[in-house]
């Protein structure tokens, strides 16, 4: 390990342990000086976001809209902590609590996680939500962002240090890392002497190189190739508008649909419909060879079709035989985001929900709402699409660990 | 990744999908008949250890133990099985379920891993515990055992097999790679695309080994390298016996204490007296220059002794200053396993609490109550070192993964 990275790890340990031991009304003003301070540093941000979108010059508009910070979004940032401030403090509780027979006391409590590192790509916005969320679950941050945003990124992390230097606490709760070379990054993923989590949020890229090469455990999270099957009992008056939500409320997303799956007994009247409906927003189909005999001009769809992600306003069709034939092909394709089942049969309802192997698995309603926000969570740091420590929407409990306290007199083991 | 492993991954995923779906009653039937077909089958599963036995001629008599087994070690394999069917099914509960403002109900459900990978070494009992643990909780497994074992592990592998054949379930829900190379095991590591889940079982250099190779996510077990701190204040009745069990009762064991850290007031009268407890039990005593300048005869501890985990009847004793300087040791030192402090002093006794960052903290009581069985899990597939997921015993429950159910009435997103 480089020595500047050592001194980091070790500078974000140490100031770990004193985050741990803030109380929630200590942590809550910080959040909002940090906010205030985010409006009252607005300018000089928008110049060092204003040198890396000159840097950027000639890269694609939509990297740059990402790059692009703006009074309102540095004003969004600030109302992000402001939230977060407003929220329970996730630690402190008691997740269990029993007396043995010998009269031991058992606690398994919710602790503070202890440094998490997160990497991520050129979208400044992700160094204030990632600093707000880490330290309200009373962890430690290193944040490595993408080299194009590294002025903007820097420029808000000093903000935040310079708050808590003010209120006497350590500035190494946040800390960039700002040599942004791959092998900084690479190194970064074996540091597991000092980090505890590591948090890719980004790209299907990014997120497989971390997965890859991170020793330190890791959250995946964020594809969604989620499905929508039409059942042959499905309600056309919900159908119809789940699937255009699903699929034009906000096509960039990760959990808006990406395929379609209509069983065949209901083919002939649905696809029609729901094709009109889809091409009246602006949505491109593409589809199986049954789909493309029924409707000529939906484009075959490829073999790639079925597992990607769109992201976009495009959507592919199949038609399929059964529920099994549909649950078959989500086990296959899936990346286990968020699937529907569009159904009045009860059976089918329960059989989709107990057998598809999801983060979130839906009856008659849009996948749009696997989100932090709409489960009520106040703030979410990504949508976990593996199943080990959280699985779907992760919010602050999910940003925690747990102990075990343990009160005794005297006792020892026989 | 080998032909031969896609296969055994392809295997296992579908076979935990139909692990997933059987009931407890099923579950726990198989289980029974597989803890008797272990005894009916004794003789063949100790001819095949027998003949592991004569291959690991020469090899040193603590390792041949662990990898020898008798008619009793089989009996015990069997009544672990039925423990294992006695204990409530960890699946299918509700960990949360709430009703959104738009009449949506959200249920974060507890649901089976998927497929749990064991990588472990010549202990031929672990094929049949990791089994029980994970099929009781709804995943399908994937064993890899050391090779001096792979034929006690394949016959006892055969037997649950040919009870899941005989009951109409898929055998692959238990399957054992009988290529014992390095290269397949590392390729074990990289099947993300098949396993959920990889725990590792064994000494520190296999589980380093694995969290180091890994991109499966990994639950990091075992290492105890546990301190007791005697405050000031401590009841010298409580803390003899405690430090003694802790140390003595069971030498080999990860939460058995290696260091015991002595508040400096107290030394003088408390140091002669555990000196004289411990040796009368055999333990060998190390220390740092100011316990070695109260008991001549104590061994001076190198740095590295403060690290070991030693295992075995040997104990390193340091005078601190004060709780902090205690503390300061503890988060220099430890593996964060298991920590004790003795004391009568309240406000030291929840600073300890609250400030060592450990699986398991205790105030007046033995280490060595950090155990699965002890905290009334039932069964146990290991301690967990790391803070994603578990942290401290696992038992079933920490075997299983939760997924959103969300049951809606045509409900989209504003």
């Amino acid at each position: 390990m480089s020595e500047a990275l050592e001194r980091i790890g070790q500078a974000a340990k140490n100031a770990a342990a004193l985050a741990a031991k803030l109380t929630a009304d200590a942590k809550n003003r910080v959040l909002n000086e940090c906010a205030k301070a985010l409006e009252s540093n607005s300018g000089h941000i928008l110049e060092e976001n204003n040198l890396d979108l000159e840097s950027a010059e000639g890269i694609k508009e939509s990297f740059r809209d990402r790059l692009r910070l703006t009074a309102g979004r540095v004003k969004s940032m600030a109302d992000g902590l402001r939230q977060v401030a407003s929220l329970p403090d996730p630690t402190g509780e008691a997740v269990s609590m029993k007396t043995l027979p010998n009269g031991l006391t058992v606690i398994q409590k919710r602790v503070p996680m202890g440094v998490i590192a997160i990497i991520y790509e050129a979208r400044p916005n992700v160094t204030a939500d990632a600093f707000g969320l880490c330290f309200k679950a009373g962890s430690g941050v290193i944040l490595r962002g993408g080299k194009e945003a590294i002025r903007s990124n820097t420029a808000i992390a000093q903000v935040f240090r310079g708050v808590l230097d003010a209120n006497g606490l350590d500035p190494d709760i946040v800390q960039i890392i700002t040599d942004t070379s791959r092998e900084t990054a690479q190194e970064l993923m074996r540091m597991n002497k000092y980090v505890d989590l590591l948090i890719p949020r980004g790209g299907a890229g990014l997120i497989q190189s971390v997965v890859n090469n991170s020793s330190i455990p890791v959250i995946e999270t964020g594809v969604g190739n989620c499905h929508i099957f039409v059942d042959e009992s499905a309600d056309f008056n919900k159908a119809v508008p789940i699937i255009i939500n699903a699929k034009t409320q906000r096509p960039g997303v990760c959990n808006a649909a990406e395929k379609l799956l209509i069983h065949e007994n209901i083919a002939v009247e649905f696809l029609p419909v729901i094709v009109a409906a889809l091409r009246e927003k602006g949505v491109e189909l593409r589809g199986d060879k049954r789909a493309v005999s029924l409707i000529p001009d939906i484009i075959p769809a490829s073999e790639e079709d079925w597992r990607t992600e769109y992201a976009d306003l495009i959507i592919a069709v199949k038609i399929v035989s059964d529920m099994d034939e549909a649950m078959a092909h989500i086990r296959e394709y899936s990346s286990n985001h968020s699937e529907a089942v569009l159904t009045e049969n009860y059976t089918n309802a329960q059989r989709f929900l107990n057998e598809v192997d999801s983060a979130a698995v839906y009856v008659n309603a849009s996948t749009r709402f696997t989100d932090g926000g709409e489960f009520g969570f106040g703030a979410e740091i990504g949508i976990s699409t593996q199943k080990l420590h959280a699985r779907g929407p992760m919010g602050l409990k999910e940003l925690t660990s747990t102990k075990y306290i343990i009160y005794g007199n005297g006792q020892i083991r026989k």
